[in-house]
Order: structure tokens, then C-alpha cells, then sequence
């Protein structure tokens, strides 16, 4: 089955958690791969805390390993097939990965920050070197979703992909649904448990998120996204009160990527964003618990699909590296290299997140007076916005009540300007909290 | 991006359901597919109902398809580079793939019932003729599983495979469960709406599940499994009370293919059955419902992951196959044919379902006289069944009960020998039902 080299030498940049469980994976799974593929040998690692690095290569029995400091001893090294890039960053990782892809080499990377800014760039490099790079880490950890776009599924018109992409939220909103926490309970928990860093802003925020979001769309709608053009927002709004009136109209609320491709089929425009949505809950996507991801996916062949596994984790993320490195080995030895790459052959606009249409709940909090209602209604059509909505309405104290509402689908700056003209009632307390509705639509 | 060929030329065999799926998807798609991958045209067309498959053709917009009743006509064609076969059987479905393979033709499959049985030989043609035999579309229809053990997941030892992978028994069972029907009228309407054949022998006695089985643990474990090596055990006996009692202990009843690498990791054995299972409902394959499919996954690097979608109609598996005309027109633009082929290096043996441990829900009724219990436990205990089983008793009427338990994990043949003694009790009724309880576990 060899056609070419009989070993394939990989070195990897950056020997922290995901480059760590890369080595472990290589090491500790060598037979099968070899006899599944092809011989692949970890032949160098570059990283600066060389003697803690030492110790865990020797540890896992990688004692052949040539350990440096200076990455580009890799680059110059003519043994070395495929770079892995586990450095994390976008300055001195595009530095490595540019370097690498002109030096011929094939480069395996689980960054998204850098992918969702220049990967178009970097994509760019490798075609004209006619070589890989893969990047199936970057997106939703060990889920091999990234090759399920790129091929097995490349037979699709993608309609949308709806993603819980980043385990720190859904560890968070699962805790929320399952305990009645709130927010901060939950983010402290998390913080404490390891699922969330100290500083969690890229995370809750969805930042995370909107850069595996730009990743997905770029290879399913065939046009470059980036990070900058996809609309965020963050799950630090949501309360233990939103819970419980998700849970009672039959909602789950999750951190969802969403990409949709929406107008003419030759044509048309991207909607791109991250934010929390109530799902059904007999949605697939609303039985994710915990830290878990899952990407789900609609073609127009395929119809629905989901793909769920762990998005995060030394050894998880490791695997998805080690199925890219496997892919390159398999194109090195069979003299196949650039067998597929960037297909963003399209240029389409992205839709400003003031035009994505969606349904709302909304959860205002009024003093209750006569006429509050119709005032309520009288904002929401004066903003376009059907006041035949779903409304519900609770006592709080003595003078106060709570009214949620879901609407039909309204422009977002619709809404928004409606929620500012509620806001400015007399009526109201506060406008408290509104989440997107999305409903499987077929 | 295109090395060699400008257009690849398809030809494919029958043109029933899946083969006029893949001929709507290849018609349909055709723009996104040659600008993602390369040019892919259906060229000619095989089948024997030759008014009706011209009709088809010209109505999807392949006028220019060639259409023949002769299927060598296909294999003798130089210019088709790839053959599709989509007649199913095993006799000439058979001769059809071995034809185009000792043609050096690329072939593509959603022949279950003949991968099962002569996978390896097929596969061993491919490989002496070095070109590709691809069968996404053989296991759970559009879902992209085939390709992620294959490649993405390739970096793992597989620890377990256990799918939902007919959808007529899901559907089945789903229905039971939401609506209290028994099994009789569940099936009535199955195969009213079409997801039941007249004879659905093969689908609710698990044979359809275990040629799935069979393909998938071959891949998974590097070991040939064939369709008569994996015990089967239907449905049929499920009954609306079994749905109620597993409701009740918080589990769902799904039919699942189950395959294992039980023993030494270098060596050990397989264990590989169909039958049905109840699951903890907060398992992400007890979510599944209706006719869909999913594949539950574990690896040691991986961990859990899972994949969901259409196991079968004719976009949906017509979406896996084109996936798979994608991958060997890559394969072939590349001048890398057998870029991966058969994988099963081990020989590894198969366990007796004998020595197979489970957990077992059983349901007994007995006539309610004193020492009933008592009687139960030591037939359980004589066949080495721990008699501190979860254990559930209800009158039934005057003078009968029902008993339920749910044992600790034993031998089949323990479990088996128990049933018989306990149904040659005086106090026995009769040994109304058992089912296999499978818990997550780590």
C-alpha cells in the first residue's frame, strides 16, 4: 500500500495541553496507525520550557524525540514531513505556519483565532505550494466535522449549520437548567472545575464561538468569513428566570453558532452570528449537556445531521490532530498533496445582524397598571412587530408584574427599536432580558 | 487544482431508489461539486427498466445520459472512470463490482447485504487492481460514519461502536414509546408510511442492523466481521409494558447494533449483536427518534462522539454516495487510487453471545402464592445470578403478580439457563419478557 516514504516524521511547535495530547495519541496508538495507514513518527518538538518538555516526552516514551527551542530548526529540518502548530496565537503561529507551508511542508493546526482572521492567507500559501494544511482541531475539538463538510458531505447544498461550539457555555447553561443557578454560580463552578478560564470573556462572550462559526461557513457556503463579520453576543444576560420560562414553554436555551445561507441559490448572502437561543426541547441539539459539543448540519441532500463529541481536552483534540496528520501522511505517501483545499471561489455579502429575522422572547418587568398591555401591544406594531404574540403575565409584590412574551419573526433592529420604546413606557420597570426563538422550520 | 483529468465520467448500475437519488443529486449539485472538487458528469446509466429510467433521466435534466439494459456496456467503457452500483443482492451485485474493479474502475456502493458477506474479497480485488471501493451509504444512509472511522477517528483504538442503524425499528419502537401502542399496530403504521416493507422480516429481526454491525466492527477493530458472525435478536417480543416499565426505571428501549473490543489491546476479541436495549434516557442515542439513525462512537483518544442523520430515503443516501464519487474523482484527478483500502490486518475471534455479560430486565408473572420470591432468587442464584437485583412486584388480578427485575451483569448463558428454570417453577405464569440494560460505563 506504500507507495512513497516509508516513515512519515511530523514535529510539532508548541508542546502545551493540545500539542501534549497529540504526542500522547501518536505514542501510545503508533501500531495501529502504522498498520491503519502508514508508519508516523513524532521526530521533534519545538518549545521553550525545554526540561519540563524533556520529561514528558520520556515519559510517554518518546526518549527519540529531538527536543529545541527554536522552532525553525524544524522548518530547516529536510526529515520533517508535517509541522503541527499547537502554539495557540495568531502572530507567531501564522509566522510558523506561513514558513512551514513555503518550506513545502504539510502543517496540521487547531488554531481557530488564527484561521477565522487569515486563513484565507494561509490556505492561500498552501495551494501555491501545492501542499496541506488541515486544521479538523479548530472547529468543535475531536469531532471530525471539518472533513464531513469537506467531503463526505461535499455533495450538499449547505443550508445552515447550528453549532454548540464552545463546552464552557453549554457547561454553564446545562448547570443553569439543571440546578436553578444563576449565571455567576454556574461561571464560578465552572471556573473552579477547569471547563472555564479565569478570565472568561472570550468564552461567554462568544467570541469562541463566532471564529469556529466563521471556519464552518467559509467551507460550506463557499466564501471566505471571517471573525469580524459575524455577530456576537454573550450569555451573561441570561438568568435562573429565563430558565424557567424556557423550561415551561418547552425550551432549552443553548450558545448556538449559527451560519445560514439564505436568498438566491447561484447567489445570495450569509447569515453568520453567535448568540443564546431557546430550542425545542426535543431539538437534537437541546439534549447536549454539559461540556459537550455538537455541529448540526442541513443539505439539501443530506437533509438534517448532527455531529457530537468532545470540543475541548488534551486527548479529544489531539485526535482530531492526529486524523489530520494521518490524511497528510496518506497524501505524502501517495504523492497526492493539495488533494483538497480552500473552495471559497464565492464572494458573498454577510447579512448585518439589524436584518436577521428571528422570534423573541422578551421579559419585561411593568408596574401594573390599567392599560399596561396595550401600551405593550401599541410599542411592538408601531416597530412592525404582530402583537399577536404568545403573552403571559405574573404578579410580582404588590404593584409589579412580569410579562413574557414571544413574538413572530421581527428584523433585529425591529425589536430592538420596539424594546427601547417599552423601555421608555412609563409602565415599565426595566426591559430585563430578550432571547432568540429559532424552530426547526420543516 | 485539477492534475489530470478535466471531467470525471460516471457510470451507475440500477437506478431503483438510491441510484435515482444519486442521479438527482449528481443533476442538482453539479455546479457546487465541480467547483469544490472537479467535474463530475453522469455519463450512462444501467437498468433494465429502460422507458421508465429515460423518463427519469430526462426529468431530472440528464438527456445527454447514455442508457443501456446492459450493464458491461458500462464496465467496457473506457471513459467511465467510476461505476456506482445500486442494484442490491448479493449474486449479481456481486458481479457487477468485481467487473468494474478488474476493470480498474473505482466503484461505489450501498450494498449492505454483500459487503457483509464478501467485503473482503471485494476489497481484496480493489487493492491488487489499486482503485478505491467506497460504501458510505452502506451504514446509517447519509450519515458520514464510514469516512470518520476511516480517516478522522483513524488516529484511535476503538473502544466501542453501538448505533440506532435501521430506522424502520427506531421508528417502531419510538412510536411505542410516545403513543403506549403495542408492537403489532406500531408496525401497521410503519409500513402504511412506507418506512416498513410487506415482508419486514429483515429490519425487525435485526438482520438489516447486523450487516451494519458487520461492516462497521471491521473497520473499527481491523478484524473481518461478516453478517453470520453478529447475533441477531428482533423486536417483536417488546410490548407496551416493557416501554412502561422502562419509563419508569428512567430508560428507553432502542434496537441497537453493538459491537466491542473486549480483552487485550494488542489482541482480544470482538463482541458484536443486534438486539434490543434499554438505555438511560439521558444517553444521547435514547434522543434519537422516529426514523433517524446514529452512530455512538468511543475511542481512547476521542473519548464519546456521535453522529445523526437520515439512515436511509433516496437524497439522503443518495448525499452519502456522491460524497463517495467525490472522494475517488479526487483520488483519481490526484493519480492516488487506493489512497485507503481494507484495513483488517487482525484476526481476531468473535465471543460466543454465550459469554456476552449484560445487565437483564426481566418481567415474570407468577401466580401470587407465599414464597414466590423466594423461588425466583434461587433459581437466580443456582445459575450464578446475584439475587440483589432491583426487584418490582404488582398484582395482577386475583391471584397472578407481575414480577420485574433488573439483574447485575451476567453471562448470557446463566441469564438464559435462569429464564428456563424459572419458567419450570410451579408458581410461574410465564417468563413474559427480557431485555438487555446497558449503562455508560465511565
Amino acid at each position: 500500500m506504500v507507495v512513497g516514504k516509508s516513515e512519515i516524521k511530523v514535529g510539532i511547535v508548541g508542546l502545551g495541553t493540545v500539542g501534549g495530547g497529540t504526542a500522547t495519541v501518536l505514542a501510545q496508538n503508533a501500531d495501529v496507525i502504522a498498520a491503519r495507514a502508514t508508519a508516523i513518527r513524532l521526530a521533534a518538538v519545538a518549545d521553550i520550557a525545554t526540561e519540563k518538555t524533556r520529561a514528558f516526552l520520556d515519559n510517554i516514551g518518546l526518549t527519540d524525540t529531538v527536543l529545541t527551542d527554536n522552532w525553525h530548526d524544524l522548518i530547516d529540518n529536510p526529515d520533517i514531513d508535517i509541522i503541527v502548530e499547537t502554539i495557540g496565537g495568531t502572530n507567531l503561529a501564522r509566522e510558523v505556519i506561513s514558513a512551514a507551508l513555503k518550506a513545502g511542508k504539510s502543517v496540521v493546526t487547531a488554531n481557530k483565532d488564527l484561521l477565522a482572521l487569515h486563513g484565507g492567507e494561509l490556505l492561500a500559501i498552501a495551494e501555491e505550494k501545492q501542499t496541506d494544511l488541515f486544521f479538523e482541531a479548530a472547529v468543535a475539538g475531536g469531532i471530525p466535522v471539518v472533513q464531513a463538510v469537506k467531503e463526505g458531505l461535499a455533495g450538499n447544498r449547505f443550508k445552515s449549520i447550528m453549532g454548540i461550539v464552545n463546552g464552557t457555555t453549554n457547561f454553564i447553561l446545562t448547570k443553569m437548567s439543571e440546578t436553578g443557578e444563576d449565571f455567576a454560580d454556574a461561571l464560578a463552578e465552572a471556573q473552579r472545575l477547569g471547563y472555564a478560564e479565569a478570565d472568561p470573556t472570550s468564552d461567554i462572550e462568544g467570541y469562541d464561538a463566532a471564529r469556529k462559526v466563521a471556519i464552518l461557513s467559509s467551507m460550506a457556503f463557499n466564501s471566505r468569513v471571517t471573525f469580524d463579520m459575524v455577530a456576537c453576543e454573550g450569555i451573561t444576560h441570561i438568568s435562573k428566570w429565563d430558565m424557567r420560562y424556557a423550561d415551561e414553554f418547552g425550551y432549552a436555551i443553548k450558545m448556538l453558532g449559527i451560519a445560514r445561507h439564505c436568498g438566491d441559490q447561484d447567489g445570495g448572502y450569509i447569515d453568520a452570528r453567535v448568540h443564546p437561543v431557546m430550542i425545542p426541547k426535543n431539538h437534537p441539539l437541546a439534549t447536549v449537556r454539559d461540556s459537550y459539543n455538537a455541529v448540526y448540519v442541513e443539505g439539501n441532500a443530506v437533509e438534517k445531521t448532527m455531529f457530537y463529541g468532545r470540543g475541548a481536552g488534551a486527548l479529544p483534540t489531539g485526535s482530531a490532530i492526529v486524523g489530520d496528520i494521518i490524511q497528510a501522511a496518506r497524501n505524502i505517501v501517495h504523492n497526492c498533496k493539495a488533494r483538497w483545499g480552500c473552495t471559497c471561489y464565492l464572494n458573498l455579502p454577510v447579512l448585518p445582524i439589524d436584518e436577521v429575522e428571528s422570534k423573541y422572547y422578551v421579559r419585561i418587568c411593568v408596574y401594573d397598571t390599567v392599560g399596561v398591555l396595550a401600551a405593550l401591544a401599541s410599542a411592538l406594531t408601531a416597530n412592525n412587530i404582530s402583537a399577536d404574540a404568545v403573552i403571559q403575565k405574573r404578579k410580582i409584590g404588590e404593584d409589579k408584574a412580569e410579562i413574557v412574551l414571544i413574538t413572530h419573526k421581527v428584523r433585529h433592529a425591529d425589536m430592538m427599536a420596539a424594546l427601547k420604546a417599552i423601555s421608555d413606557l412609563d409602565c415599565t420597570c426595566e426591559v430585563s432580558d430578550y432571547i432568540r426563538v429559532e424552530e426547526d422550520e420543516n
